[in-house]
């Protein structure tokens, strides 16, 4: 799909509003340029909307679920009807339980606290930290690293294969993104969650680089649970969300220990105390809830759909082939790729340049064009470094390029967008590239506490 | 100190300003009233000025720690120096550490996760849920439940006598809070950190009532750790606090596994995954970190050193006289104390209404008076029972009143207020709490969802 055939396409949005598109930030070579944010995958600004209902919510804010004052039940009820907007968001099957977290690795970390005894974990090695890395916290759970699938189909035959020569035969959990952080492409999630089933075993989807670029639904997608953040769905306050099925949450130990999970507390006659829990989503919240975050949440995915996210969709996949277009003229960058030339995406792209430190690279764009993206390996290391062929070991300093001709990167730069970004940001880390490539920075840099800073 | 030579005390600060205060709610009799926040025990209304900080910098939010743009830099800038204007606020040493979390509970339950292998646990029925209940999530942790004192002084030789038994003479921790979210009432924090450390013990103290009331510096009450929440102090964003002693910290697995604490990933050749963690704070920060969160905290910090805390605690005493003095007319009213008349204590009060259940005089301060106050058993159900002399049980519904004279009551009505708090606020509850013990309530309530609301 060529850009112009997007761009005439009547069903494009318009760029969401979102905080901070007016902010002025120095550069180097003097003057000031507005920000481009070009590191949603990190982390998004806020959507103006969301800002807007906190803001309007903020006066009326009240402690939830015990208080008898008028503003405690409003917010109690604002605090139950954002689970419930996100549930159908999300679209969760009538049993799911939503249960609000700190973030996706929050998220993670309660699920594989729930698991069953014994569980059977299968995680490939292409994923974030967030979601490589909490099963082996649990020392009764054996963990199954995947090697890099190099196609869509290859992950799932290489899931099949795995799952089916398990033994013993017992739960099972698959771990799968939705669409990578580094990359962007997405996963065959349903015909994994598919395997997973026929095999078995349950999947959970790391949704955080998903939700915010795509819609995402539990039940056509037949997956057993989704984990994702507020603050890269354009809501930064602070929350998260693990939804999906209720019986593992329901059977195990409360996450957290504490007010809010505890029904009824009591003395025992021996001096002990006898501790009976919630088993709604309760059970796993103890400790105040955080009501702005949730109510956050809900009004981001509330924006999204009211913009219309085929819309948004189609918007970003216009940006996106605008800079593939403009990256694909620079013969000294490699983007880095699982799935090849013709994968699904989102807004999420890395690479590297020849002749190049990433980090360096990175602190350019900053301090010269006025350009947010990420430096590094992205908590993905395993990935990262099977896409660069580099072994581990810590980045250069940005002072001493060091992917000469033949040489391999250390790390990799980040480059990633959504719903509030202007054509204009693209553009203009399309054209910042190309003059970096050709004249080379235009002041030095220096490295100082790990930061590629100007020297 | 009387209440008029308190007023005539010229460093009492005035109320500061609070989001919320102008919020006008229904009266179930007719009109509306400005909303009188009497739950700050549970929730605190946001300082305008933490509010007013948020808003400032909420456009220039972004990712942090490893963002290569300008807002990246600054926003891990104001992260991090949000950590340190925290160490300096609760008066930490050198060598502590400032663990973000999302609340008390959460700290609590992070410091039951780290506690060395076979730790002794000594904690008072009396506390709270938060610092009650974690311990025992560690199957190896044995924890002594200490009976309720009567007074500060019974506590510190309760618990001498406790550790002094404790066989074999292994690391112990001591867990109590600062201020009772029941009574009020002030424990005595630097007595029981010096028995519990002349006995080998270690000790946290759990400030969630206490950071908002009280300056707090852990060098001088030499305790080992404090944890408190943001929600409590003015700053409802979804973040909390444990911060004290590096060693525990650093030495135990993450607490959250993921990226942001992992320093490094890789692959091994026998096809498993090595982690080399971080030993710094974000050892235990997993995930992309609250920054708003932490940084409305320390605003909160900044805003109550600003306004001067011994000007709001000379206010709160008085406010506190004025309440206690105002109750002490009404026969009807019986003042929870474990502590009794001369307790030193913060702004939290709880009480139980001879023919009352606690729920239906909620509701009517609520419906009648605009006023928000809490009733049950507060998160700290051994406590509450010890007080009142009940048993376990649910407690009645609203419609019938369950405390008939000599019967005991089920639960009890809490009243709590801090640095946004109007006289007015008092003054009401004061009339509202005479009138309804006069007159009854002046409309008819119903039990609805397990809340008390008008018929």
């Amino acid at each position: 799909m060529s850009v112009s055939a997007v761009a005439a396409d009547r069903s494009v949005c318009a760029p969401l509003p979102v905080l901070g598109r007016d902010v002025l930030v120095p550069l180097v070579t003097g003057g000031e340029v507005d920000y481009a944010a070009l590191d949603y995958a990190a982390s998004a600004p806020a959507l103006q909307r969301v800002w807007d209902d906190v803001a309007a919510y903020a006066p009326y804010y009240g402690s939830v679920h015990r208080g008898a004052g008028y503003l405690s039940q409003l917010s109690t009820d604002l605090f139950e009807n954002s689970r419930r907007t996100i549930a159908e968001f999300l679209g969760c099957r009538a049993e799911d339980q939503v249960v609000f977290t700190r973030s996706t690795t929050d998220s993670l970390n309660l699920l594989a606290a729930v698991l069953p005894q014994g569980t059977r974990v299968f995680v490939f090695e292409t994923e974030h930290h967030a979601s490589l890395l909490p099963w082996e916290q649990r020392p009764d759970v054996e963990v199954t690293y995947l090697n890099a699938p190099r196609t869509p189909q290859q992950a799932v035959d290489t899931l099949e294969k795995a799952l089916a020569a398990r033994e013993p035969y017992g739960p099972a959990l698959v771990c799968v993104t939705g669409a990578s952080n580094v990359t962007g492409e997405l996963w065959p999630v349903r015909e994994l969650a598919a395997a997973a089933h026929a095999h078995g075993a349950r999947i959970v989807l790391d949704a955080a680089q998903l939700v915010p670029h795509h819609p995402v639904d539990l039940g056509e997608l037949d997956a057993d649970w989704v984990a994702f953040s507020g603050h890269k769905l354009y809501a930064p306050f602070g929350a998260g969300v693990l939804a999906g099925r209720a019986d593992w949450l329901r059977d195990a130990e409360p996450y957290l220990a504490g007010g809010g999970a505890s029904r009824k507390v009591s003395r025992r006659a021996d001096g002990g105390v006898d501790v009976e829990w919630h088993t709604t989503a309760a059970r796993h919240e103890a400790g105040s809830p955080n009501v702005i975050g949730a109510y956050a949440i809900a009004s981001a995915c509330q924006a999204l759909t009211e913009a219309g996210f085929d819309g948004l969709v189609a918007r970003e996949q216009e940006l996106i082939a605008r800079l593939r277009a403009g990256l694909a003229d620079v013969p000294e960058v490699t983007v880095l790729s699982l799935f090849g030339e013709d994968a699904a995406r989102v807004g999420v792209l890395s690479f590297v340049v020849e002749g190049w430190n990433s980090s360096h690279f990175a602190a350019a764009l900053s301090a010269e064009y006025g350009i947010g993206v990420r430096d590094g390996l992205f908590c993905a290391h395993p990935l990262v470094r099977t896409l660069l062929g580099s072994e581990p070991q810590d980045p250069g300093e940005c002072g001493a390029p060091d992917a000469a001709p033949g040489e391999k990167s250390l790390n990799a730069i980040r480059v990633s967008f959504g719903a509030g970004t202007p054509d204009e940001h693209v553009d203009r880390f399309v054209r910042a590239v190309k003059e970096l490539v050709t004249n080379g920075a235009r002041w030095n840099y220096r490295t100082e506490a790990g930061r590629c800073v100007p020297a």
